[in-house]
């Protein structure tokens, strides 16, 4: 094969591929002028929340007492700036090039970005007693120091209070992609969707999914593996799945759920339950009781 | 203990782990001007690839219909060099000095990497089955454009199809690595010799594996923790494992599989049916028949 | 909202979240002077040690018998000066600022890194049965070399004896940070504290835990999900879990634990004994014996 | 003195530091939203202008006749999307907070961009003309080649030839920025607002000042450290200068100005003269004329 | 030439460059545990600095009256802590291994950093005088902003009065280093020991050598090419110039000296008094006298 | 102007950049398969040079006598390889794809890269003569570290002998691209071709020019500004410069040559001659004889 055939190769994928027709449905009809969603943008957010959060111990720098208004101060105005560009870029994700006016997104994004910050002091009071759930869950915790920089709960747990104060705010798209990137970091799995009280932990925590409308209360605490699926979905007249109807459990406080159970369905699990390792659960658990596999 | 101990100590360290002996099989024995595996160099490939087939999604940059060649053209091209590279460094990984001559490799390493473009736009066609597939199967996916960006799975079935097509091409060690770099992204660990239909779809994802010489069909959906594995191997003489032998399961078209499942052997699930989450299943289901773990 | 009003939307979240008893406990008290604790410098530290047990894998570099000496020369240099730096970051982590001298502290980074090297021959040596389990106990290996390349149990299992060799040293925080980067990287989690023997092999791996205080012995494989865990544990008078007492499972020699099996407790897992996939073991098994689940 | 009065000295320079009157005029007004001014951003206009005008010679990529359109889109493309954002970045340099608004400066910036971009065919014509007379007139130089990648009055000449249509376009504050870049690079200082003629060449060119008014015609060629620059300029009633006075040389057609000469004020270097090197010119010299210094 | 003559010849030079005889006086004996001068480390200081002193202008960051205390404290705090290792380093340069001990060292850097940090408010000062004096003289400025932004002489005098203060405290190399960092940058090279009054300016720049023991009074302006320099200087016994004797030039308030002229040893330019371009001094100029080169 | 219409802007110039006529003589035709030249890479080059001929000042190293050898080893390898694959480079640069074949180039830039190599031990020890020579002429050097690590003239100097050695053994462009790298960091100019003795160094160096064919003795001296430049050149039958004649001044040993002097013309300046700062010389001047500017 001779270097002009090789050219004639390429030539010839590049024009397959550049018609419309091939790509159609796999392409981004993005809108001119507006940023687009950026995993590296939503990265430097996530570690800038974290900063801000948790102060000291992420980010390059030393924090004391006289210097921390400084940290916070550049801290918030940079996770402002990239947030309201993100959010800029969630809105204009789905819209056709006609619709709407520039001015008006970025408006609304810069109007979500202050929402979201004016929050963060109420998301670290929860996050407080979610790493206070994690010391006193685990005898191998030293100290609060190791879990906040070493525990995946922690780091899944953060990304979904952002992401989940994000949806709520109506931010589309970008949410789930700060839940993935957990996902991907952790293997912890939850969907910006659910709602999950606080002094919420999560061992190990590999493989847990959380599904869109589950409901968790109070001290709760999953173990890895643990799935709180959908059972089955209606489907509409074309056979698609009906979209947004409650079909994830409801966790009431104080449950404890071990590794790789299975929970699925819009059931209920009872305030201070336990479901047991390696179950597969579809059906609702009165309060109080403890549920196990019988042994292989 | 002074400064000059510890000079002493590392170059003590230092003689003993430059010892010949002390690195056998575990050094690897490079050929002089050839290039080395590199996940950096496999990373930009894969994001490349990605850029491609799914145009705007991936990659900074925006597209439209004016541009889309322009973009594709570059992308296709690069991703070829890189390829040809990488290619060679696999072509190269296990020959000893002095086996073949160098330009021999380099033009073998062109054709397949001309080869494997050529590929690129059936590839296209098969996973925007994927991405349909997706999201028909999930209520809480909003649309097309969420698939793409955020699904694990689309990262994971990706991977596998460039690294299956590699494979077949008869490229050595490059397909696992793409496959690994999923698996290490997403927790999806499909084995690049597997052999998987159209219109397949995992969900979450975390946990999951399908083996070596699995072979799926059309329309089949995986959820997280599902292992298609093998049950046991014989072993040659030297009580070794014995390589290539069909070890892992065959899963007809329209089967489901629901999370935590094991499905191990050479065994087959029949067209249409359903295994239930956490169970072990170590011999053929019929098709269309359901089977399911009994409440714990 | 005008520009005037976001100003103060910011500057109110920054005032609040500046105000110390909104921190307290989530804040890292640094001491004046001394490292921080860096994902970035361990993750060079952890490829600088890849480098240096399996030349010619890991780094850019090509290797031979005439290079390898400069080689892995300049990396234990590296490594050595790398080390000392987050040896000292740890030992420095829960100190007060008035607690003992920073040459002090410097000086025993210095002799803990010097020893940590010192022990670098023998972790390879160890390494190199680990590579040989896991190539024998897959008919998907190729050869030893893509084992090094791409499987994700030897990233894992090299974290951890790294780890291991820190913490036994009395080096504080970084040993688990290590070990998490290597649980993010592959799904695999073993806590630095625990102890494994040589000939150790993980098949897949995502979603396997080994806790603290478990004992493993030699010629052991598990496949992925399977959890080595604790049972329940004692609370002090405070209702907080006693630290530091053995409370997971000792696996004797030539074990082999199945894909999501979960055994739980200080319960002995006799020599040659066989757990199957997706059970829930929470008593002693024989050694010899061979247990599975029940057909579902 | 002990790291409390270390912190309080930090604190009191913040302190002094950010007080509004200490940074009076020093201080740039930011307008809310709008992009800054930014060198790397810069550097990478530069590259790409210098990727498409010289095909193949700057940038990683290869090219060829089939992918020539393919590179030249792409980076056409992205030449346009950061220039708008600069050229937008330098409208709003000094713009007060409330006047104009964001939605006008941005459109006016892509209407400059797109300008910009329809001039680059004949900035190439003019360059290649450049070219040709580096080449011609430097025995050293053995192709076009080495010329367009060696040569700093080839990179001074195009950051000039850009910036000056930028400027006659009426972008401020950008121009200077590239020009200045150069300047850096090469120690040529080309002010923007220079009118230069076709086959233009600057031998060596390290010291090399081209004032503001100048006009220089075609086949002019200046050797390292020539000034042309003002003599003196007039104040105005507060004895500051004004601004915007021709007060720079006119060379004409086929001027030759050898090394360290200085040319001042509004005169006439007539067609075809010939200034000998380190001398000092503040009177016009006719056409053809040639002066030299007197021997020291 | 095979490959394996190809290591021997390798191995040889590495063996003939190692030898210690080779590189004497050529080689740096550095300090066990000390920090090494950093180029990177110093550009981040100076640039520090820079976003400091002009707080808008460098940096990514935008700045207002609310926000500006929070970025300059982290930037002092930033530069502190840079500055600190590199005046460690600086100090360290020549130490030998033996002599004082390291925390000796440590302490005098933080003492030295803070006296730094202390006069960074009167350095803003004068530097304002100096992006006066450089907007006022030049008719081409059209704003303080781009005299900031675009302005080498502002680059060059910046890092100068900051390695003034450096050597004024009694710091090693570091100043000289960051001189040079701005000698490379524009071509403009002024020794750090030499001392300059208040309204300093320097057009174009390119050339300018300000010997080491100039002394400048207050509103002096220079033009490119301009030397200051020593005529000869006296050697010792041995034949080697002696240091530190006054050798360069004291020009007076209010100064002129045009591009190219060069003035050689410890003569005084009266206050007042203008030296024409291209000329050769080494007599006293009296005060408000105007020298210029006869016409060539 | 609508968005559409940007496009078309766009495409259209897009198009017209593409027109082969438009890009002749300003595009590199590259050679399929070849490396291309690469700042980057010669900057690595240049940097791992210095790094070898002077150990412990550059790169981040520490070196001592136990560990110099692993750091020059590696440093040699890493210089080997990226010379052999920029030679190639070179060597590709104007061949046109159907001249010799792909395997003789490498193989014969493997062989110039070896020699390379090997010149290394002596070009240190002529680059300790520059060193000394920088030291003992400048009264304000205090060591000879601070002139290795500070001093332009050292930094130009080695690029030259690095680029000398290159052009002496036959490599094309490279050559060039690393005195330029230089200019551009020093502004001192040159050219790879002159022929440069023992004991030489430049003071402050900005605006330094040295033609291709000077023949420079031993400690030979020069100050900012000189230029050896050719005074006319032949020119052919068409009118263009006769390349390769001898053409620049000869320096025999001990010259000195002050501040912007310009020495023109195939001349010879006698040894020990001093030339006097901004004169213009383009006759012979005798051995040991004092020419200087008259008074201005």
């Amino acid at each position: 094969m001779n270097p002009q055939s090789y050219i004639q190769t390429l030539t010839s994928a590049v024009e397959q591929l550049s018609e419309a027709s091939s790509y159609t449905g796999l392409c981004h009809n993005h809108r001119q002028g507006q940023p687009l969603p950026s995993a590296e943008q939503l990265t430097r957010i996530v570690n800038l929340a974290r900063a801000i959060l948790f102060p000291g111990y992420f980010g390059n720098s030393t924090v004391n007492a006289q210097t921390v208004t400084y940290h916070i101060g550049v801290n918030v105005e940079q996770l402002y700036h990239l947030l309201v560009n993100q959010i800029q870029a969630g809105l204009a994700f789905d819209l056709s090039e006609d619709s709407g006016d520039a001015e008006t997104l970025c408006e609304q994004a810069r109007l979500l970005g202050a929402q979201f910050i004016a929050r963060l002091p109420e998301m670290r009071r929860t996050l407080a007693t979610d790493v206070e759930a994690a010391y006193n869950g685990d005898p191998a915790a030293t100290n609060y120091g190791e879990v906040i920089c070493c525990y995946p709960a922690i780091r899944a747990i953060s990304n979904y209070r952002i992401a989940h104060e994000l949806l709520t705010l109506g931010v589309p798209l970008i949410p789930r992609i700060i839940t993935e990137m957990a996902h991907s970091e952790t293997g912890i799995d939850i969907h910006p969707g659910a709602s999950i009280g606080h002094h919420f932990t999560i061992d190990h925590g590999t493989g847990v999914v959380i599904g869109e409308t589950c409901i968790i209360g109070n001290n709760v605490k999953l173990y890895q593996g643990v799935t709180l699926g959908a059972k089955s979905f209606p489907l509409d007249e074309d056979g698609n799945p009906i979209k947004g109807i409650p079909r994830h459990p409801i966790l009431e406080d104080d449950v404890i759920v071990y590794s790789n159970a299975t929970i699925l369905g819009r059931i209920t699990i009872g305030r201070g339950a336990t479901v047991g390792g390696n179950i597969w659960v579809t059906e609702d658990v009165p309060a109080g009781e403890r549920i196990v596999q019988r042994r292989g």
